[in-house]
């Protein structure tokens, strides 16, 4: 059994929550077996965002097929 | 004055802000005089859990007893 | 261009999002060209608060004035 | 000439060495041109395992085809 | 549900492997629920040892009774 | 041999060497075999003391008793 | 809106500024959307290369098409 | 004696030493007492730039005036 | 409630308690509302002192007024 | 008495505690006194070696003869 | 096959790469063997410099004679 | 102009300073042109020492002779 991680940065105009579940949403959607998922890194976008980017950065570890 | 810090992870099915609730809430039921408590980690439980599973690793701080 | 970057700590009763609000709050209030904001640390006050007071450490990014 | 790394993690129920191993020969079979790899973090799962599942996190380098 | 970690060193005169089934060896003997371990730090004592003793440091994360 | 590691924070209104002294002495009046101390973080609480409080964050090594 | 961060090394056998431009040249070569680019480790290899080759390691950050 | 530190970020179109520069020429213009600078981070932006720009964080360090 | 922070450095010829007290002093002489100090960095300066200076990188976090 | 810490990378084509081990008697072979090693990185060198060559940096420590 | 490491501070009154090459020159000089150089930290000194010194910290690791 | 670091670890069964300037001192008297010290690592030995060894590793920085 072998595991990859990939790195995927999630944005809300919300909340963290929200932008790490984006992040999450999307590896779910293009990825089998997504295993778990480790926060790095959480930061605002202000000058480039209508208003604020809550911006959350994800490490996704999901399970190889043979 | 003499501080001990443990580490505990708590988890919640709602949101990383729950997930620390619920380690806080562990640590002032079974330990007197917790100080303060600092964020170290957050991920989320997939593969594991029935839905998603916000974790955060936290250090409590709290006072020794003389 | 050149950047400077300040560390502020902001305090919710709330929550974390809440808490970095409150920092990204007082920024703009008082800086012009905030561009982005960086989380750093948090962490939970217990012992000098009422109840529980998150608290977010953040580096707030603006653009200095030629 | 430029270069890319991913992320990795092997498992065995006998050893690190064998774990890491198991990441590398993954990266063989499905990549050309690795030249290096390097161990970022090594645990063991317990709960998930029939016995003890030694793990290790690597980066694989391997250069990129023109 | 809340995990607690708790910080080991194991030790063994033949590898760092026989170290780290040393540490979840007597984490195993005197804690239930057991669920995972990270490696944080391997070493050789030389002074005072007989040989060499293999030292790995380990943080053991265990959950804990409601 | 199994050593287990615990965090203590010391404190003492005069220097940081007391306050390091101070989380020694606690680990060897209630632990046996005390190996060796590692010094993590070093500060200084102003709001919450008469004066100055100066505050060392200590690793405690010990030897687990069979 | 979703990133995706990948990592790359550049090389020069001239200077870190075109080891680096080497590393984005590539992705921009290949990848939509490229937003920024983090520069994580710096070397020089010597013993494999002619003369001297300059390397970068960079985070390329690109936005992922729905 | 006491120094202050201050984060800054430079950028130039053309090179991280460029980047440098442009923050040590803003400390300089606006500050006393430069001792030295730290550099803290490198990258590129590229989707707010007209082509590339080079970036560097930087710590600089100056005397204060008793 | 709005805590800033900044990073002052410290020296003394004697120790580096006083490099301390010397950046915490030059802090309260100028600032309302300190509360607490890191420590960063500790060393010694040789080269440009007269015997041996020793430093002491210190963060002052402090309230800001409304 | 006053320790001195030097870094070595020892190899072996069979495994990391070899790797280990081949500093380790390098170091001994060499020095007088040494009391311990701490391990800082492993990695697998793959493009420059025959199959796959084990690689172990390490920090010995030694006491300083008066 | 052992390598050591061991740390150069190259400077430059020009640029970066110059302060680099000027640490791996002398490396070359009077080491046999250099095989790569990484890069560990880059400053400015500018109150004890003519003008600005460009400064880079290098660890150099070359192979040991048998 | 080069500079080479060094990692020395000076003891002193009195205090942090007295390790910082034991390892100094011996610095002092071996090398020519010591410019500054780095404090790295502080830490208390107990099971080897009579009583309290207080130990400092610090990185000592000296320029090279042409």
């Amino acid at each position: 059994m072998v595991f990859k991680k990939i790195t995927l940065i999630g944005t809300s105009p919300e909340s963290f929550d929200k932008a790490v579940d984006d992040a999450v949403d999307r590896a779910e959607n293009t990825l089998d077996n997504v295993y778990w998922v480790e926060v790095e890194e959480m930061g605002v976008e202000i000058a480039a965002a209508e208003d604020r980017e809550y911006q959350a950065e994800v490490e996704v570890a999901f399970e190889l097929a043979d």
